[in-house]
């Protein structure tokens, strides 16, 4: 019998949840091809130790379902624009089936023209950035995406929030061993990572958010109730996170993270904004030795006393996922059960 | 007459001081194209106020061309590689003539294929990186660029230097005013930063450097005598720094940071590397009102609270310098005049 605080865990495999997160999404309002997408989604970030990004996001995606906010069965609309540059209008859905639609188009462009660039607008994006990038490193592609998401973020300097928690991901080979693979919030810290700590209990680090009235705070409720999150790295991090702005909404035809209006949607939780995609095929002229290069690069930062790179706990938490399952809490999987049952 | 310590300064034009750098240059071993382009990138930093990388700098070019390390006259290679992808060898010469060399080439592929690449390598990069991105944007074009350095900043939770300041510049038009610009580095200051504080006896900020022990400090002179500098932000600046590594040297074939060893060529300031530019044209579909929605962006900025942009202050002296002159040191103008003359 477990302690009394002890949480009893279960284990499913990766198929196993994807199958219950597809029957979830399924009966909540997408279309198979949705489903299929975001439960696999969902189900990397749960496997790889992205909590986050996890299962723990399925609440949120189904009221914001159940909202009207997005069109769960919308079809992406994709623009073959020029030899490196594909739009997509993801038509109020989410951003990774409008991605999935146009991923073969960006694949051959990069691969023809060097480097392409993915414009998706009129999206949501619910989860990390990460698994948008990694798959073109494991192609041999460089990646870099940036995403915009809902004023929570204060510029640096300023006294009001702004900007979104604007991630950017990078994604590029590596030889003989997995893809060299980050994914930053420029926000001091995650949003997703603020609603964990605000469910545990847990209190911030100084210099991450500041209360409703501005004033700097450790606790998460009070970022989370009317507060809102610092920029990371000060004037740089806000920097970036303008270029994030730039880049997502004011290229591809987006919403910047302050200009969409959920309040007739009670329940919704998606930014409903836009997202850049640039790949390269490092495999022209002087780039083709890349990985090897990379490799040799990672080498080095071993022996200059890193111990661990950005992607490695994810890949540590993917391997012990795929040889004894995700063991995730019984609770929670009684729930997502119920769910999949409705 | 001037009190004993103040510093006697004396006016210059924009165009003056090109041609006196323009004359330096040429009596130092240069080519009077790469003279040309030198001293006017120079000309421009010291203008724009930006101190580290304008005529304080002049002594290091001097002494790296006398060394025989740099080829002042060295002839970039260009290589029309693909429909969005301009290879540059710099043949052992400066960056910013292999960028000017491929320039038209590089502008041309972005407008047609929407996004192009610029990948220079064998390259020296000893100049601010923002004058490289800056007239993309004053072009219409969007233009994002990373150059790594040389061996100066300690990878987050490793003990040894490896990264170089590894600099960030992106650049996008704004309509009814300059350009949006900014150039970070990638570590806790920029290495011109730390020389100047040398030089004037400041401190430096708790968390930006390390001693030749590893132990941190506040001394620029420790970090410059066998120290390191710390990436900014913690473990996002330094994934920052590793991007640019990959992308400035593995993608271009150029030098990592710790690749190239200056100890046979007494006087060498220059980093050997590489340096990547992604130029997107935004007058694609969505993105055709981007200079619109980019100052709208900025008003919200300034709505928030945020009172300065990146490139305002150089904006700023930049517009002073060109109703008033260049207010320089009489003392500097004068070596300078000299170095001019021999």
């Amino acid at each position: 019998m477990s302690a009394p605080h002890a949480v009893e865990t279960e284990s499913i495999s990766f198929v196993d949840l994807v199958q219950l997160l597809r029957e979830i999404f399924l009966r909540h309002g997408t279309s198979p091809e949705v489903a299929r997408i975001l439960a696999d989604n969902c189900a990397t970030a749960q496997q790889d130790g992205a909590h986050s990004h996890g299962t723990f996001r399925i609440p949120g995606y189904l009221s914001t379902l159940a909202s009207g906010w997005v069109d769960g069965k919308a079809v992406p609309v994709v623009e073959d624009v020029a030899s490196g540059y594909v739009a997509v209008d993801a038509a109020g859905g989410f951003a990774q089936p409008a991605l999935a639609a146009a991923r073969d188009l960006l694949v051959g462009k990069a691969r023809d023209a060097g480097i392409a660039v993915l414009a998706i607008r009129n999206s949501h994006h619910f989860a990390a950035l990460w698994p948008d990038v990694e798959p073109f490193a494991n192609e041999g592609l460089v990646a870099l995406s940036v995403v915009n998401s809902m004023t929570c973020v204060v510029p640096h300097g300023g006294s009001k929030p702004l900007f979104g928690t604007n991630p950017i991901a990078f994604a590029a080979p590596c030889a003989g061993q997995p893809a060299l693979v980050f994914d930053m919030a420029t926000s001091a810290l995650a949003h997703g990572d603020v609603q964990i700590a605000a469910r545990t209990g847990q209190t911030l680090p100084a210099g991450s958010g500041v209360d409703r009235h501005g004033q700097p705070t450790l606790d998460p409720k009070a970022v989370l109730d009317g507060g809102a999150l610092l920029p990371f790295g000060g004037h740089k991090g806000s920097a970036l996170s303008m270029m994030v702005e730039l880049l997502s909404a004011a290229l591809t035809g987006g919403h910047f993270s302050f200009e969409f209006d959920w309040k007739k949607h009670p329940g919704a939780q998606t930014p409903w904004t836009g997202q850049l995609i640039i790949v390269i095929d490092p495999s022209q002229r002087q780039g083709q030795d890349f990985a090897k290069r990379s490799r040799e690069l990672v080498e080095r930062m071993y022996e200059a006393g890193q111990t661990r790179l950005s992607g490695d706990r994810r890949y540590r938490q993917r391997a012990k996922a795929q040889s004894e399952g995700i063991a995730m809490p019984a609770e929670e999987l009684a729930k997502l059960r119920a769910l999949a049952a409705v």
